[in-house]
């Protein structure tokens, strides 16, 4: 559905720009994501009615979009001139695309802040943690500007506590990000809608339906509390081509999406999005999303009825992340690490069998299984566990030779 | 063969960005912008074998990277607090996309410099301005950066002069960019190779397919000296999940095209080019481009044997720009201009008829037609010519009578 709009949007070639250029494209793309905001259960601050929804092509565009935005009106308020003292934060789980989009906006290295997340967190940013470096910093006469908090982080698929790090942040007048960019379409589920609690207080939220709501990459919805913001920073009349058109002499009625982001053509995506959304339903999507969570979690209980292994941050959705013990207490990490590293490289070398990916987590190597696409059957599951658990023979037993030799 | 090459892309959903993710599409997009940039009369520099190659989805994009990656290595040589001293050079004929890049990049507006390039310059950047400019602002303590010169500037599609201009930004250690979106195309012939001499000078050239190469939109290849310089701005090791991948164990030996644009996910974009490279031939691509210029030349005749009209700049590609001339010495611009802007208004509302849109150069209100089709052929441009000469007619008349009355 996702490949078909895709292929259908190159048919027609529209560009919508600005309203003018395409007014169907632009209002069906207002349409496709104020009806998936509502289908995550999105507040209303966040929907169009009440804010303002794009698509966009990546998590990092958005993230870039809206941090720009923020960095603007900061400075509007505290002076251009400030623009060195101005401090990002996020965790050290969140996806390197922040702190690359901080860097491409002119925050320097030094002021980009990643607050460490360990396991006795589940790898969320401890609340407490944020709170002490902010004030600090605010003590130490610098700025903060911008939280980037993460719906699933991509390691671990963590989940940031967005009404307590909302209540941490609002009192400097931080803007809130949330990268829900996998996880997010869980939010579909009424069962995971608790995860986003406090999700008002928010300024934007991203998330990819190219991920896990069957649409073709590239595709992220953003939903945002104050457009405006968006607009002052990336919006331009400029254009000595455009200046004169009707889509500018609206007095701001209309969108013009070419100031909602960083380039000024755009492909029209919403296109693909609404395909998937009718062709399965609210309800079809749900199903997909479940049976996805209920076959990664039945992998959980496979792993964790093997003792050889054990699973290394608990699981929320449909993501497992795993890896063998330490076959002895005299092994050193380097080592158990290596033994996991060999392990991936030999189930993914079964060419035919299953494909998993790999993480460094608190020092520790773990094999990562996702349970993402449509063709995904509980067997595949059965088996993709059955190739793990064989592989994981060979090597432990070579390993115990060697050991031995 | 574009949007054939844009469905199959959908299809296939490949993610090229890690060498590792799809070697074929890396190596793929390698070759393909290779070929266009030779098929272009691009200098070794900038191919593959002396410089670097990719495909991003805007020009915008390209000018925002490679923009970072400038102001990056700038600042390595003078010190990240000199970020407030960069000075970012263009005329004010250049796309807006530029001055917006440099908002982006943290350069303030104040340091986002816009030469005049006037009729008597045939709206090219005056290379003498830009010398005593760059002159002053060295002797004011700032550091020039960046200069954004132009191959078909968007309004007229003037044409700078690559090799003057490098002379003067090449003591100063300025990198400079060519943005030659629409008009990069015209390159593939050879009779407009003089267009871009110098251009063994500049750092980077970026160019869309999809504006007169056939390929789909979004689609731009950059072509630049120091892929390195991009890489050290843009690339990162930071992930958790590619740290500890094939694709980071390489030794830098291969293309990671992750660190060559602001985003992490990315689009096979090389099978659309490769399609119509294919499809047509380098051959093919020059017989469109040389019909396309034909029919803007015969039309421009038309323009000119109609002593109503005049060519506003002179046709350098596909696109004329012209008006009509006042009708008595007595009318000011600005009425002129509301007769101009009725004359496009009307030819538009035909709506089966040709569509021509409009810039604002020097305060005057032109109207400017394209030939960009596959579809156009002469019979249209000469009826497109009779609808303008129709109604310009009749707005002169209905103008005169106003007047008497």
């Amino acid at each position: 559905m996702g490949a078909l709009g895709e292929a259908l949007t190159a048919g027609i070639n529209v560009v919508p720009f600005t309203w003018a250029a395409s007014p169907a494209a632009t209002e069906r793309e207002i349409v496709v994501v104020d009806w998936l905001g509502k289908a995550l259960h999105l507040p209303k601050s966040l929907l169009f009615e009440g804010g303002g929804v794009t698509l966009l092509g990546t998590s990092s565009e958005a993230i870039l979009c809206v941090l720009v935005a923020a960095r603007d009106r900061k400075l509007a308020e505290v002076g251009e001139g400030r623009v060195g003292h101005l401090v990002v934060y996020c965790s050290d789980q969140t996806h390197f695309a922040f702190r690359k989009a901080a860097h491409v906006a002119g925050i320097g290295n030094e002021n980009s802040c990643a607050i460490p997340a360990g396991s006795q967190d589940m790898y969320a940013l401890p609340p407490a943690m944020l709170e002490a470096t902010m004030k600090a910093d605010a003590e130490a006469g610098m700025t903060p500007l911008f939280l980037c908090a993460s719906i699933g982080t991509a390691a671990t698929t963590a989940v940031d506590s967005i009404h307590e790090l909302c209540a941490v942040a609002s009192p400097h007048g931080v803007w809130v990000h949330v990268d829900a960019a996998y996880a997010g379409s869980a939010l579909i589920c009424p069962v995971f809608r608790h995860l986003v609690n406090g999700v008002e207080d928010v300024d934007s939220l991203s998330m990819n339906p190219h991920k896990w709501l069957l649409s073709n990459n590239d595709c992220c919805a953003l939903w945002l509390k104050q457009p405006s913001a968006l607009v002052a920073a990336l919006g331009t009349d400029d254009d000595v081509i455009l200046k004169d058109t009707a889509a500018t002499a609206d007095d701001g009625m209309l969108v013009d999406y070419k100031d909602w982001q960083i380039s000024l053509t755009r492909r029209f995506r919403a296109l693909k999005v609404w395909l998937v959304l009718r062709g399965y339903g609210t309800d079809g999507l749900r199903d997909v999303v479940r049976a996805h969570v209920r076959m990664a979690a039945a992998f959980q209980d496979m792993v964790g009825a093997d003792a050889r292994f054990e699973v290394v941050a608990p699981r929320v959705f449909s993501l497992v992340c795993f890896r063998l013990r330490r076959p002895t207490m005299t092994t050193t990490l380097p080592e158990d690490n290596e033994l996991n590293r060999r392990l991936l490289a030999e189930v993914n070398a079964t060419g035919e069998g299953p494909y998993m990916s790999c993480a460094v987590v608190g020092g520790a190597y773990v094999l990562r299984f996702a349970v993402g696409s449509t063709l995904t059957e509980e067997r595949h599951v059965r088996d993709a566990w059955k190739v793990v658990q064989e592989h994981a023979t060979l090597i432990l037993a070579s390993s115990m030779q060697n050991m031995h030799a």
